[in-house]
């Protein structure tokens, strides 16, 4: 796992890596990202995203492929469970997040990784989503994020880690909240 | 897309779904539901998630297979564009919240829908994360959730897209934050 020929550290073109950084210095508006998806009902609690298109860099962008995305609710909550519910994805959104920022942090930093695994937990109690009482929240009480790394030196990767908690876009989403708008046409 | 053999609408098994509100009444405990993931670092920004056991109505469960999800950066991140980033999937676990509580609720209130499809956007500046200003938050900036539904009574489907909203999991913890522990065993 650990490539260290030309640029590589951990998988990740350092070299790429700065001079992204430093193009985004000379230039703020290359940061100025606009992601997107959409979803489309199925039948009953299943329903389909996809995602392809984005915006970043001053253009128009799209991933190198359409991705989709199913989600459903298990039986004992009355789905076909033909996809994860949609608050399994939050789980696996700030695993991916925090993982991505280690391999990008450690590379930075000289930092080699062997491995990387976590396992994330989410609290959730769902009488509030059923109506049944107004003092519990719809959402999560509380997501668990439990790392388990190898590689250089513990301490380095414990600070590695720190970091990228501190970089992250979606622990700052899951954790301060951000505004979210909902128009309808309805006919 | 529309059902009412039965107790079928909108694909939603109402009586079921009645029932099931029935037992979390008399038994709120039933409620209690922990989600989980596991994800595993592959190279640079691509990492893979799994999603599969979870615990909920007084039991260890798991879904009916066992589903995985690959995150990564795309090529003008640095990554390999193997998968959606993070924040996508924030993306995807808002509309699809959203969209399985709007049949859901529909069913119950007796509201047939023939559509549901939205757009979503997650405005982001990379300066952010990327450590170039303090003054630019890590995650989205706001995010836009577009719904065109097509069904019965324009006035009931819109007040169903309120009460989907009002009771949605994924919206909570998007607008209001939960809190996010993280552990970490560096070796």
């Amino acid at each position: 796992m650990t490539m260290t020929d030309n640029n590589m550290r951990n998988g990740v073109d350092t070299a790429t890596l700065f001079a992204t950084l430093d193009a985004v210095r000379q230039n703020p508006e290359i940061g100025t990202f606009q992601f997107r998806a959409t979803n489309r009902w199925v039948s009953g609690t299943h329903n389909r995203s996809t995602l392809h298109g984005f915006y970043g860099a001053m253009q128009e962008m799209t991933h190198a492929q359409e991705f989709s995305f199913d989600a459903d609710h298990p039986a004992v909550l009355v789905g076909g469970d033909r996809g994860p519910t949609p608050v399994e994805f939050l789980l696996h959104a700030i695993a991916a997040c925090l993982t991505a920022g280690i391999a990008n942090i450690a590379a930075a930093r000289g930092v080699n990784l062997d491995s990387v695994e976590s396992t994330v937990e989410g609290d959730i109690d769902l009488n509030g989503i059923l109506g049944m009482s107004d003092e519990v929240r719809n959402g999560y009480q509380q997501i668990r994020v439990n790392f388990v790394l190898r590689g250089d030196d513990p301490e380095k990767l414990a600070k590695v880690v720190e970091q990228s908690r501190a970089r992250s876009a979606v622990f700052d989403v899951l954790t301060n909240g951000c505004p979210v708008a909902i128009s309808v046409d309805a006919g």
